[in-house]
């Protein structure tokens, strides 16, 4: 054959023939790239469009994750709405103004360092980048997300966490004595104990076998928020004349239901953005569809748990407590919200709405007023929540990514025959940072408490906190009236 | 010709020739497959690109879609602000408890079985797929949107419909009553009503010469829940003590404006989720602005027209009827909002702000109890508003779809030369389920009724139904001041 | 070489073999047009797929304006809520009235011939097309956005307006000077002055040698809305009874903090729909993630800022101040938002929040009374933040576009080295609209206030406006307790 060749290539028609053929060939392969470069140009704007194209994705999860932030961000007007009507109108403005300026504290100290701390990259336990937004990148991570509409949405977050605090703290921590704790709590625990869960070399998100897993924050941000909550209202003691059931007493009723009530469905409205916008990609249609039905079906779930769990017993139908059923069911959806299915959502909501009116009770047992329900709502709720994820997730879904789901890890919990390993290091995951938060929780209120802040005096108290710390009733026209009682 | 060729063919030259080309072009079709296959890797990411592209309209679509579910979701807040605020103080935890309790049941029965009959397969009068969500397909039908998107934006639409029938039921209707009806209007009467009109085989989607259209609903949402809401005043009866104009008496204050007015803006806000989320497609960029533009101008001339209609008669400016010329004027816009001009929408405005005064009237006259004005508001200008698509659509539109306007299909009322055909179309739809909810709507009230369950006692409607059935008021510090009145 | 070619040519042998091989070539190219066309085909919609690419940035930037126009919409129950809860309980209603029938006006104004004359094409002084929205474009300029998408969100500024306006002259406004003044501001005043800085001819944002920019509206909006409220505020003079500081008065207190403390978060929430919408881009996806954190650090700044400059001088913990100060950090960030660093925010905010307090000094030493703030939170601060620009911005931005940003322009301020242009061209435009403003306003009250409806009746203001013009009592159950006062 080679022979063949060399026979053939020694007649000098033949080599013209293979020069000819070959000099076409390359002439072919030059018009083909020539062509191919001019694609673009013939079909309009192919690859301007093709490379366009990939650039689609950012702005479209960019969208999501801002529009998201906003909605969480919107969660604040109904945690005041709600803390304010479950507590004595004489306490409104304290409520109100600890909601205002724990954000406003909150967004200095995130831009500060928290959101560095938090999200920059340093070891497992805390990160160490991005001090003032400084040297932030154009997106964040992997996400392809814009790195400060990330941060938007982080800062909603971490508000959340101190206003969840402060609900069971209500009618008688002194102002500076909310603005001491809200700094600690927003600059210093929240970011640490977050960077464990969520920092991009957090520990608990790189534990093996299992990573520790926390879709929208059960732990992060309700299992934290509950536990110091749960603190601060044991180094406070209860309000004045707050009498508990044991001794013949029950909860001070609250001052305006409406407005409770209302917030409730804010804060529910604004848990659209919790939840569904933690995929940080709106291009994972399928993901974001199922966690806002998930979100939805665990409230539904929690609220008519509380409401009939709790009507046999009173034999009232209970808005207050249907209110926190629906919180509950939530706050405990918030961690698998990802993985379950809608009707593994609507059992963890049962269980949620069961575990609210218990937590209440054992609170009452224990002597510790937290007016609003904080404790039973965020920190055992966050507890359940996280644990459910192990017993629960179908093990059909892998992570959330910018392009669509990411199916190379799948989360599997025992009910789905995924074994103990997720259940244990959600235990694990919440546990360690439910302890770490409850004990800084507990360091830090009596610290504040050593300050002399924490608590404000008795005269200001049996006064009212907006009329001793604020210059007046919430509602000057009907002071006067209420004054009377 | 064939013999020059093969003359040509028996000279091994040219057969030779023949075969090098061959060759040649063989090779050359190889390695342009081969470069095809490689452009991506040439340019980045082209195939990926391309491939990756066609998946853009269906996270658009969806993140639209979902957006809007949150808004229409919103509402709730809005209508349970708008009830408690035309209400007395003493059945405020009342509508507050049952806005949410509804939403709750509502939730439940649309996961088991509701979105199933409404939106799946079945026949013209019934779906049959769905149920608890098992066998649902990523994307809804044609629209591309992830099916558990289209299932939370229509709960939230369901959700609507039972809140709007307990807006005629305010201050008399028990709790188990609520529980009761509000089982059966989300879980029976609108899945199935609402699949003659919008299920995929649904016999009116499918009328022939034209299909009945709504739009976004103001016969399955605002006829249905107007109809069934008048049904309920109905067989209620009037609240103790209401007199009637004719009887020398007139409708009795609510206890909060200032809700009500705001519960009114949340409506409207919510309602750009309502209308022109219902393109399902935010591709079409026209559509949706259209809808939106359209949808704000109809509750402005509704607005106006109803504080300028009432003036002259009352000489008071009135809110609370401004208000609900607002709503009348979102109600009607809600079907024809896609097909109609600017100016149209205006009209049709105008319209509704004065039916819903006009039908306030006669409700006044049969001596019907409607506290909020439920059914002018929803179930008059639900009417209006379907039968105003018949009149007013201009024939440039034809049908939104995940890629832009299918123009396949146009809607052309009587006035824009379109003759009779839509406007019988409309009627007939209309005119049918309308009726459908009236008398489903009063057998299912006199069903409640002869339970015992639907009034509540005297007793507790003198004391209130609040501290009667739900263990105090929703204003405890001003309950002595109130109950002195 | 020709030589050479010729020789060969004349061989008919050769002659042949360029045949063949031209022949192969056109074939062979007649092919690669054909796979070319069949690509589609081949990777399933490729070509289709290219030519959809570029439609993306459309419906993305329409759905994003859309979007923050129903945000910006909702601003109106803020305002509502904000107003109400700093006015007394007898003038509520009118409050609540004046802001929703203003919206209605605003809408049909702005169809009849505002948007027009604003955003229409004529002079540089006022625009003169798009009446009644007839002739418009699919899209607006060259956003790329619906023109309707783009007419609701400038219908959502417009409505700002004057809403603010009535801020100033709460509480002794009879309602008919309210709709008369309101159809000037938002029929003529704003939709002139605001096309010469945003028509798309408008003479200041064509002014050379530097435009002047007013991201989303600090002068546009609030300084042309501060303005008016002070000279609607200074034609009316005070409501009856309000004694001032230097004679031994103050402020009169409001009716409701609670909805006033909401209603600011409220419209800090609906922030985030005016200032990052008004990228008309979503594609810009560092310019919307920067504008909203932008939005965010002023607020705060602006709260922490305007409390503990309160805090000194009065020894409370101010509520009311403290949302005005984040108010006027909202104001001022507005304009300059695009343009500044997060730590520029700051700076901003900050001295928004103190500027808030010292504005409102200069009104009670000038004894103007301003019921809400308008004029300190929206007039000054509109001004502070139109100059901040041409101190702050930091010359690493341009201006938003369809597709990004667009770096053809920069912006850069004095403090970083931009010398003195801008921050000329911010003065001239923000002093230019704000005399005109003044005047047009005084002249406007001055008129309004010849046909004797300004001002309500001495009778009708000891009344309380709402038993005077509205029927009755927003909270009739309490009127008979706060009467008694």
């Amino acid at each position: 054959m080679i022979n063949r060749f060399l026979k053939k290539w020694r007649d000098p028609k033949e080599r013209r023939l293979f020069y000819a053929l070959l000099g076409g060939k390359m002439g072919g392969v030059a018009l083909l790239f020539l062509l191919i470069a001019g694609i673009p140009a013939f079909f309009g704007t192919k690859v301007y469009a093709a490379e366009e194209t990939v650039s689609y994705i950012n702005p479209i999860n960019t969208m999501w994750t801002l529009i998201a932030a906003f909605l969480v961000f919107f969660m604040q007007s109904g945690f005041m709405m709600l803390e304010a009507g479950f507590a004595r109108s004489r306490e409104t403005i304290n409520i109100l103004l600890e909601g205002i300026v724990d954000t406003c504290l909150c967004g200095i100290l995130f831009w500060a360092w928290g959101f560095g701390w938090m999200f920059g990259a340093g070891n497992g336990l805390i990160g160490n980048q991005f001090y003032f937004l400084h040297g932030i990148p154009d997106t964040y991570g992997s996400s392809g997300v814009a790195t400060l509409a990330f941060f938007l949405f982080q800062f909603a977050f971490a508000d959340c966490t101190s206003t969840i605090t402060s609900g069971a703290m209500v009618g008688r921590t002194g102002f500076i004595g909310d603005l001491l704790y809200s700094f600690v709590v927003s600059g210093f625990i929240y970011p640490i104990l977050g960077h464990w869960a969520w920092g991009p070399d957090g520990w608990l998100a790189l534990m093996q076998p299992a990573a520790f897993r926390d879709f929208a924050g059960s732990t992060v941000i309700h299992t934290i928020g509950g536990m110091i909550a749960l603190a601060g209202a044991i180094a406070l003691g209860p309000r004045l004349g707050r009498k508990f059931k044991r001794d013949g007493g029950g909860p001070m009723p609250g001052h305006d239901m409406t407005i409770a009530a209302v917030g409730t469905v804010i804060l529910w409205f604004g848990w659209y953005g919790f939840n569904p916008g933690s995929t940080l990609s709106a291009m994972d249609l399928q993901g974001i569809g199922r966690v806002a039905t998930n979100t939805t079906l665990a409230a539904c779930a929690g609220g008519l748990s509380a409401l009939f769990f709790v009507f046999p017993r009173t034999k009232i139908w209970d808005c207050g407590m249907t209110c926190n059923g629906i919180l509950a069911g939530l706050v405990a959806i918030t961690c698998p919200c990802y993985w379950v299915s809608p009707g593994g959502s609507i059992i963890i909501g049962v269980i949620a709405g069961v575990l609210v009116v218990l937590a209440t009770d054992l609170l009452e047992h224990w002597r510790i007023d937290d007016p609003v329900g904080a404790w039973p709502v965020h920190g055992i709720n966050g507890i359940w929540g996280t644990i459910s994820l192990g017993l629960f997730a179908t093990g059909q879904y892998g992570l959330p990514s910018p392009t669509g789901m990411d199916s190379s890890v799948v989360v599997k919990g025992l009910f789905y025959g995924g074994g103990m390993t997720q259940l244990m290091a959600q235990t694990t995951g919440n546990v360690i940072i439910g302890i770490a938060a409850l004990v800084s929780g507990l360091i830090l209120m009596y610290a504040v408490k050593a300050t002399g802040h924490l608590r404000v005096s008795t005269e200001g108290e049996l006064q009212g906190l907006d009329v001793h710390e604020h210059g007046g009733s919430a509602y000057p026209e009907l002071e006067a009236v209420t004054q009377v009682r």
